[in-house]
């Protein structure tokens, strides 16, 4: 057992979607959570850039004690991860295995499609992770770049942002994929405008709920779950404060954030 | 007279928009232009944030021996310019003052409508610029932050670009603007789309040529014009090259960028 916080980061706060997945299954831990607000997006980036950033990341959750980590970001998992797990022995859990996971608890997904930042499509983690699991599947990525401007302007009702959407998602329907994956921690707040635009027999899978029962399971086999019984604390830190990310974070976080700190990277 | 380079920087290749104005105006001007493409954009982040990442490019211009730094960025210039200016003794010329002659440079200009990013209109620098040049004047500011990326997905031609940007300017148009400022640089390249939908007496301003030939005269004067007759080089850094950076470049500069070089700053 241990009461050390849990360290997230992202590359903003769109990562909060997989803290408040994790805190409803793991209420009593302690969140330590990192946004690199002053460097994002992430997501058209570099993966030399981006594994840089991702490790002086995590190099500021250790600086806190942290007892694991979760990369609560798609981009940074697509292109850090290995590298991370390879550097450092503390558990670290990415957003990839378990949307990939999620998308095949499903027997019948046949046609998938995913939709992601550039970085994440362009490092085919997910096509990689998918066809690694199950032989014959049809997969399709679009990265769809103006999805996280969208949703943080909150035009997630706005004209444009369907116009953009059919954009990117008609190319997918046309060609009968059956799923759909989520691939970044905003788009979950797209879910309802989603549902409005695509044919109902598509399944929508993100990776939140399933990313808490991935990092459930390692603590509970690592023996290092929080003994605790009260609600644990969540504690976040940016990079930099700017109005709009507050606001923006509760939204993502579907409560209060509390007070929020600033972060020095190292 | 001085055959040391000029410095630009911006937060990504936007800028060279400012630098296309100035080679046109000073050919034999040799230029380092410095993209701060690791971080961009500056136009959501806080004025601290901006002030510091400003004064990190500076120094990085100022460690290539450069005679004189233009900030072709309006959100860097809306934010840092005066502490630059106090902290360096190296000519350092923004893109406000120039856009705001441009604007005011047509004695009946009495509504003037600015479109720019959140961090340039929340700093009212441009407000103030023009309130202080004209009495009477009556000044809009509009946050259109969806621009930059629709400009750097290319779809400028795409109906949603159209949509978002009817739905920023029919506000200012309902307000009888007579004049519309491109607080950006990277807006030029929207000038086609721009012409289409509004109507035909709005006048468009941008900033690059008089930005440029703001410069000429503060070169003359300190006497630091080039005295080389050839063509000057440009030399493009960028701290982050992703693939999409190169192509964008040569759609802002309007012609081959030649090789770009990775930028390590601080």
């Amino acid at each position: 057992m241990s009461s050390a916080p849990l360290g997230f980061f992202d590359s903003g706060v769109g990562g909060l979607t997989v803290v408040r997945a994790v805190q409803e299954l793991l209420p009593s831990e302690d969140i330590i959570y990192l946004g690199d607000t002053a460097r994002l997006p992430y997501g058209s980036k570099s993966p030399e850039t981006i594994r840089q950033f991702a490790d002086e990341d995590v190099r500021f959750l250790l600086s806190k004690e942290v007892k694991a980590i979760v990369v609560a970001c798609n981009t940074a998992t697509a292109h850090a991860l290995p590298t991370l797990h390879s550097k450092y022995r503390i558990p670290i859990i990415g957003v990839i295995e378990p949307g990939v996971e999620a998308a095949l608890s499903e027997p019948s997904a046949e046609r998938v499609g995913i939709i992601a930042t550039q970085g994440t499509i362009r490092s085919h983690a997910y096509q990689h992770a998918l066809a690694q699991r199950r032989t014959g599947l049809v997969i399709y990525g679009q990265a769809t770049p103006l999805l996280v401007p969208l949703i943080e302007e909150n035009w997630i009702e706005h004209p444009a942002t369907k116009l953009v959407l059919k954009t990117y998602l008609d190319p997918l329907v046309e060609k009968g994929i059956d799923t759909l994956m989520l691939a970044c921690t905003h788009y979950p707040l797209l879910i309802p405008v989603l549902k409005e635009l695509l044919p109902g027999d598509i399944r929508l899978v993100d990776s939140a709920t399933t990313c808490a029962e991935h990092l459930k399971r390692e603590l509970t086999r690592r023996e290092l779950l929080n003994p605790n019984i009260g609600p644990g604390i969540l504690s976040i830190h940016l990079t930099d404060f700017s109005e709009q990310f507050g606001e923006l974070a509760s939204h993502f976080l579907k409560k209060s954030t509390g007070r929020i700190q600033r972060a020095v990277l190292g």
